[in-house]
């Protein structure tokens, strides 16, 4: 299984010490060593940075983890190599323009029969079924509406599509269209939402801790989404198997 | 004006050497400092690193600097933000997918009422008049053809587009499908091709020297496209106004 990890904040947030314990999951406390990938927004842009190495040992995961790169939304993938070969091109999160913003989709799970489902604007570039399911789902989208809905409209039609591809497999996902961040939670996604007053942390992966008292102001809250929870000092939340949960600027709101 | 860069090998490459000599045009000996960004491509994809930071003084250019990603195409990009503020959205090089393969785009240049050219399929993230012609090229190569045809057909339709663009204004542009590397001069594009018998050579903007000799095998053909000449010691080319450079594995080939 691939490791998820995502963030919805209300300020320009760093994502560096999430990003630092999932980093120890690929290829060292964890058997993900086939490539990793994050996603920063800024605006309706994001920027990337994939690498086919396993994480633990990329340099670019090192820079980027001690490298602040603040944003309001950020998704990362670690990956295990079930189906795809080890390559740049099947190294999540994947990346469309649709509506003139930027989408990244990240999964973790198997799809049976997804290539099967028709795609008509939208190709894969790599040979996952993951990416497969990316282009089905904007697809769908593009050919409802042609310029981007009210979010809560768009809220459910993500729903629904969730729903139709879970029938396939297992379908853990973060994606994001710039504005929110769904999170669809099939086999295991876990959430923790952090506001004042501030505490500190300590990763379960590495011997790490911060205070966040001293990184925040009180008017900041910072949601983060994992596969399992990277903190053994707070309190996760298990998403129910079978929900999408939808994030705008750190709170659930969907 | 913005700096271009771009390279095309026979084998992967990598680009550290010429790219030290762009980023210190980026803010430092030169007037660019409105971010940078640079492509490279892994078979049909490719992985970006952006900043909308100056170039002279990017954490992230420091480090794509010296850590070597070898690819066999690479397209960099030093923006002096003339249309478009400053932001990760507005900085080259744009991306898009088209035929299953990733599409990058680099420009310098103006190009006064491309915003009234309509767009059909794909729409700017951004406010360029870059990313406006992007789209706009795509549109046209998509409507025409629902896979990649032939390279060599494909060129001809891609010089026809250059050709149309360039009424408009400046359309100095680099371009890639992940197979070609196209370069549009438009007013100012040099060229250089090197292969054995390698020597050694010296960046203009910066103290540096390399010895190619040392660092290739002597197959290699590698192609670097700039602005402006990057090295004091080789002959560079300049490439005709008004013409379309079409690049593969490192060779001219139209």
């Amino acid at each position: 299984m691939c490791e998820l990890l995502g963030m919805s904040a209300n300020v320009p947030t760093d994502i560096c010490f999430s990003f630092a314990g999932l980093l120890r999951r690929g290829g060292e406390t964890g058997p993900h060593g086939d490539g990793w990938g994050i996603a920063f927004y800024d605006g309706k842009a994001c920027r990337t940075f994939h690498d086919p190495q396993p994480s633990a040992d990329s340099e670019i995961a090192k820079f980027v983890r001690s490298y602040p790169i603040k944003s309001r939304i950020a998704i990362s993938h670690i990956r295990r190599a079930n189906r795809g070969r080890v390559s740049l091109e099947n190294t999540h999160p994947f990346t469309r323009e649709l509506w003139g913003r930027s989408w990244t989709f990240a999964h973790n799970g198997q799809l049976r029969g997804i290539k099967r489902w028709p795609l008509e604007y939208y190709r894969p570039i790599g040979g996952t079924d993951s990416e497969h399911a990316f282009c089905w789902m904007l697809d769908q989208l593009r050919a409802r509406w042609k310029d981007a809905p009210k979010p809560t409209v768009l809220d459910s039609a993500i729903r629904d599509l969730c729903r139709q591809i879970e029938a396939l497999g297992v379908f853990n996902l973060l994606l994001s269209d710039s504005r929110s961040l769904y999170c669809h939670c099939s086999s295991r996604l876990s959430l923790l939402t952090r506001r004042a007053p501030f505490g500190h942390a300590t990763l379960i992966d590495e011997d790490l801790k911060v205070d966040f008292a001293s990184e925040t102001s009180p008017d900041d809250v910072v949601t983060v989404v994992a596969t399992r929870p990277l903190t053994k000092d707070e309190t996760w939340t298990e998403l129910a198997r079978g929900t999408l949960s939808v994030l705008r600027g750190g709170e659930l709101v969907g």
